[in-house]
């Protein structure tokens, strides 16, 4: 089986022609040029033997003849307000590509979600498809105009069909993605297989100290917020750096010192911690580590300490059996970029959580 | 020589009368409640046999009899927006209970400086006095309601006398005052001489680093500016405390973090340093620790650094020969708290920078 680098690369260019805009492409979902683009892959699928299929949430599907169970490949047209012309795109595109080259070999469906990007939810179209959300509650979902999901979905109403394909028809699901993020760019490898997608914890820590003048106050009887603060973020980062892997990320991104005065010691310190890694048993780790950390600090230095924990994302392994399948990788990595690789069911997991 | 307690404590509770609110006192500068209490100062003055002077920054001079050179003590009488009953008045009532108990031997001058709680500037009627701000520009300065000096200082010109009080009259000045620190209570001591005013450094240093996704962006290819801060200040205090004296402090009391976002690596971090100690040469070294501290960890973290140095307040040392003649001291210590002992001169520091 052979692709055509030529047809892959004219393909994605053309896609590019909907709603092009510098060197970048603003076509948010049920926008005039992602329906023409859908329209235009619609045609495309045709041409390739594939049987186009919109459902009422706007998703396309290019299925193969017969009622077999199939692999599916792609991804997304839609883009962000202003988007990347290959984000969503190369996936829909090369598995247009890998389905005609793989024709008269192995059947393989292809498939446009709709609203990846968020316009009315989050990953609209395949969290309806997957079952996650059903369509009257999706229909109630407005985006930052005002406008509702129904109303976008109606402009599309004449190309939909009745129902929604049956997610039985796979029997896997192959979405390769240009790289987000920096670990090919650094290893100067040009593909990789993802093994899983990352799990997000977070969590709100508060510390209340005393709020003092910062001229009479002696350093050893101070309860500085600021202070708790930094000391955490010392010992976080060393006992973290003891159970991380590469990819393995943690950031104080969001802090609020009180009252915030130069000649104040300060009373309060607010912040966020959130963490990232592909294995749950790693992330359950690290949320103690955290929330420990946190607490001995505080004890250590008189701080009052409150932890909020905000409700973490699993993270999510893919189908093992599929990922070692795949060519030999020369670079593996637990990321949201590359070719995500996974089992295909109705609980479809989001593929690349922001 | 001994002074009456019961005189003084109930000279100390009937100022407190005027302008009492709960446990404390509301009596600003030029309000009804602080002229009332100056003309009741100045009537307690006349009764222990000085000559009360109002001068026309509304200072309020109580003079024994004779030409020759005195020691003066006091404070101020007007108070905070909402003030404690004894800051400032227990160093004018302490000033006239000593005048009256050593009138039979040595003439002691009591003063009540005007507005030293900063209505209008910053210790206005001392540096009016003491030659450091002259009348008309004074005359321009506005509270926060908008009145002027000008306006307020008429309300007390019925009382005024023509020019102001020679300072050259004064050989000495001693203030007593309430301590605002912890020192003499931690020491279980009653009484302290200070030996100088601290200075105060000040910085503001800001960190440019890069903006990224905290889920894509690796460890080891971030410059978190939020990082950089916290680095700093761990090396911050590992080299102050090697310098620093029992009375040294230094303070991060304002911090901007930007974004500001849970899942964004803080590309930019601004906070304020500021110092403080009653050594110049030790204020200089502390100085030269903060700027190359702050630097040396951008350098190392490839973060962009700009330091904003505000204009110091220098330490001011009270004069040797006036601190070593005070009683043996049980403790000594470097704060503008406890007994004030300085030179009187037209140079007159500040007593109580806050």
């Amino acid at each position: 089986m052979q692709i055509e680098p030529t047809r892959l690369l004219a393909d994605l260019h053309h896609l590019r022609s909907f709603g092009r805009h510098g060197t970048g492409v603003v076509r948010p979902a049920f926008s005039a040029p992602d329906i023409a683009a859908r329209e235009w892959l619609a045609s495309m699928m045709r041409e390739a033997g594939l049987e186009p299929v919109f459902d009422a949430a706007g998703n396309l599907f290019g299925l193969p003849p017969g009622p077999g169970p199939c692999l599916m490949m792609g991804s997304h047209s839609d883009t962000q307000p202003e988007g990347g012309w290959l984000d969503g795109a190369y996936g829909v595109i090369s598995g247009l590509e890998v389905s005609r080259a793989a024709r008269d070999h192995v059947p393989v469906a292809v498939v446009s979600f709709q609203d990846e990007e968020g316009r009315f939810g989050v990953l609209t179209g395949s969290k309806i498809w997957s079952g996650g959300l059903t369509l009257r509650d999706a229909d109630q979902l407005q985006d930052l105009s005002g406008e509702t999901f129904a109303t976008a979905r109606a402009r599309m109403a004449h190309l939909a069909g009745p129902g929604f394909v049956d997610p039985a028809r796979f029997f896997g699901f192959i979405e390769t993605h240009i790289e987000q993020g920096l670990w090919l760019d650094l290893a100067g490898e040009a593909v990789g297989v993802v093994e899983s997608i990352v799990g997000i914890g977070r969590m709100f820590v508060t510390y209340q100290g005393e709020q003092n003048h910062a001229g009479t106050t002696p350093m050893d009887h101070r309860r500085d917020a600021f202070q708790g603060l930094s000391a955490f973020n010392a010992r976080l980062n060393e006992a973290l750096a003891a159970v991380a892997t590469p990819t393995t990320v943690w950031t104080i991104g969001h802090v609020e010192i009180q009252p915030g005065a130069p000649s104040i010691v300060p009373g309060r310190a607010r912040f966020s911690v959130q963490w990232r890694d592909g294995e749950a048993d790693r992330m359950a780790r690290m949320a103690t580590i955290v929330s420990q950390t946190a607490e001995a600090v505080a004890a250590e230095r008189g701080l009052g300490c409150t932890l909020d924990q905000g409700i973490p994302v699993q993270p999510r392994k893919f189908d093992d059996g599929c990922v070692r399948r795949s060519p030999p990788p020369r670079i593996r990595w637990r990321r949201a970029a590359g070719a995500a690789c996974h089992q295909a069911r109705s609980t479809m997991p989001p593929m690349s959580p922001s």
